[in-house]
């Protein structure tokens, strides 16, 4: 018998509870054992909840009953959750988790714990929600030299995104659709100012490059400035227009960030929608893979979170880790990447033809009109715009 | 130091040597030990080729040299491959594959041989080539019961229904073009009857529900009577044509079958264009996912295989399986399925509407019309025909 904790009772939590009890048999015989759920870490006082009697409020419960081997951390935060995962990987046991602040933040040094202990050290659920990336990536594509990954990986941004591009909604409405329909939280900024994605692309671009960065390092660009008209020019163009978190090894570094892109509309991302989520990977031997899915919400993230229980059963003896790399990994500066870039303007055809010959633009609307440059850097495309005013600049998925 | 040893020196036996080769250094990092080629079977000489002082033609000097831990089996086919396989695990070496046959006939009698001599037996490399599919299906998902297993399983079959779509082609137009570009063999049969893919299905089924099928029960329809005509009128209505292999679990065993279905725009599948595989899984947690990439060819297959060989050296104590089920699990009849039908029909309005009251018809270049009937199994549809003769009658993915 292999006992496990819940750290948390949140929408996560609960769907570990769920699905756990659901799963319960098959996940016993393949993990050769009965796994029964031991406590459930809670803040208050659940009365009549049918876990009722497995919920304590006191963490060392859990850190002292040596019958429990896994704790699933599904808290959230860098607070309380670092601290319960350092003291269980201490005691021994091992951690799945799929909070990727905790993981983007710390999760190299959790993992170092983890293996100085015989401990597992897991967390597929922080990035993609229940679609299987992190394992496909490091075990899957193991073989290969990883060139890049790149993917959807916010849920919140990607509904505003589409209900704008399909309804032709202002940010704003869509934001306030989004809310009303618990797509989004009551404070968005995390979601619509790239923070989440970029936590994801960071552990991502880790796990890939083995370069383990600062995810405060990682350059964000949400999507609170686009506007109806950027989409409106972008579909002219035969683009849709998608929030991206970007990683590419680099000289000195990595290439990480996350911002607005233009994304062909032939290109498999560019059908990815509503709150779904995928992940682009380019492998030296396999060429291009993508995982699409469910990036969030309850049952989904726990599918990954109960996967992640199952694999530490499994591998009690020892421990399993991912391979972080160690701390001091370098962010490039995203500017010295060179792609084509969407230029949205309101400068006559003169001046425009004047700067970029070569430029077939659309008009829109409202007069203004938007097209595509060259290949070039950022430096390169601000030098190249001269005196044509860009109301908009995003770059061009090529 | 870990010795392996790859059986077949075909297309995909020198990409498994190139990309060991390549990624000798990472992947031995992982395995904690150096990986070593140790010998390539062959059946006759390659004077010169880089690989030639490890060639052998006689499998017994693999088979008895005691420091081989590691088999990859890329020779294909049912004789020398099982049994090679067979004398591998009895010797206690963990086998490796991208044999689809083989794996779909005797899969469960290998990996019932790995567990009793503690070794390893994987195939990730037989469904997808290089895509990560088995992996996320039995470990990523595991908490999942799964509810359906579907995709587009075969590139040869995918190309020339693209080609067909995309620009007007005959099936014999854009097989001819297919094989001119390697991309269909000179006996086409085995990939244009569907029977590839009914292998692969097979594989997917027997990881999903646990229902060891034979791979000649599975009823395979292919694309040779798909026409021009049929993907003329399903783009009108809004579709188009893909192979589908599917699996879904029945009451008393398993619907499996290979068979060509109309696909909405909309959905990923769609997007799915030239030799590039996808395969979605319904799981009753996760919801829905899907895994995208190059399904065939040297580097993808051999990206497989690698990971593979990894996976087994780092399970050399006990040994890894897959948890294929016990031979003689039911497959259930097909036209049992309730789905809509896409027919297409010279019948007139009149005759069509007495029918198909409901009918949205479309008519296309020949004076034909197609349309789309309510959901009904195939015995339902036999029936509401009637009098109404049917040119072709394929499936809807609803």
């Amino acid at each position: 018998m292999i006992k496990y904790a819940i750290l948390g009772y949140g929408t996560v939590g609960r769907g570990v509870a769920e699905v756990m009890a659901e799963g319960r048999e098959k996940m016993s015989a393949l993990a050769g054992q009965e796994l029964e759920l031991g406590y459930i870490l809670v803040r208050r006082d659940f009365p009549g909840d049918s876990y009722a009697d497995k919920m304590v409020q006191d963490f060392s419960v859990i850190e002292n009953d040596p019958e429990v081997a896994i704790v699933a951390e599904v808290m959230g935060g860098t607070g309380a959750a670092y601290e319960y995962s350092r003291r269980a990987l201490l005691a021994g046991k091992s951690v799945v988790t799929s909070n990727k602040e905790l993981v983007a933040a710390h999760g190299s040094e959790l993992e170092a714990l983890a293996r100085a202990h015989g401990a597992s050290y897991l967390f597929e659920g922080s990035v993609g929600g229940g679609i299987p990336i992190l394992r496909p990536l490091y075990q899957c594509l193991a073989a290969n030299r990883i060139e890049q990954v790149f993917g959807i990986l916010n849920g919140t941004t990607n509904y505003i995104l589409t209900a704008m591009d399909a309804q032709g909604q202002s940010f704003e409405e869509a934001l306030k659709d989004a809310q009303a329909l618990g797509y989004a939280e009551a404070d968005p900024t995390a979601d619509v100012e790239g923070h989440d994605a970029g936590r994801k692309i960071t552990i991502l671009a880790d796990l890939a490059f083995g370069q383990n960065l600062n995810p405060q390092d990682v350059p964000t660009q949400g999507i609170t400035g686009v506007t109806a008209a950027d989409l409106e020019l972008a579909h002219a163009l035969g683009y849709t227009i998608k929030l991206l978190g970007r990683a590419i090894p680099a000289e000195d570094g990595c290439l990480v960030f996350v911002a607005p892109h233009l994304v062909p509309m032939e290109h498999m991302l560019a059908g990815v929608s509503g709150v779904m989520n995928a992940c682009v990977i380019h492998g030296s031997a396999v060429g291009e893979v993508v995982m699409y899915g469910p990036g969030a919400g309850k049952r989904p993230t726990a599918s990954a979170v109960c996967a992640d229980i199952l694999d530490a059963a499994m591998h009690l003896n020892g421990g399993k880790t991912m391979g972080l790399g160690q701390p001091g990994g370098r962010v490039a500066p995203e500017g010295l990447l060179s792609s084509p870039w969407f230029v949205r303007t309101g400068a006559g055809p003169e001046l425009l033809l004047a700067q970029f010959p070569q430029a077939a633009p659309v008009y829109g609307a409202s007069r203004e009109c938007g097209f595509i440059t060259a290949p070039m850097t950022r430096d390169e495309l601000e030098a190249s715009l001269g005196a044509v005013e860009a109301r908009a600049v995003y770059r061009v998925l090529a």
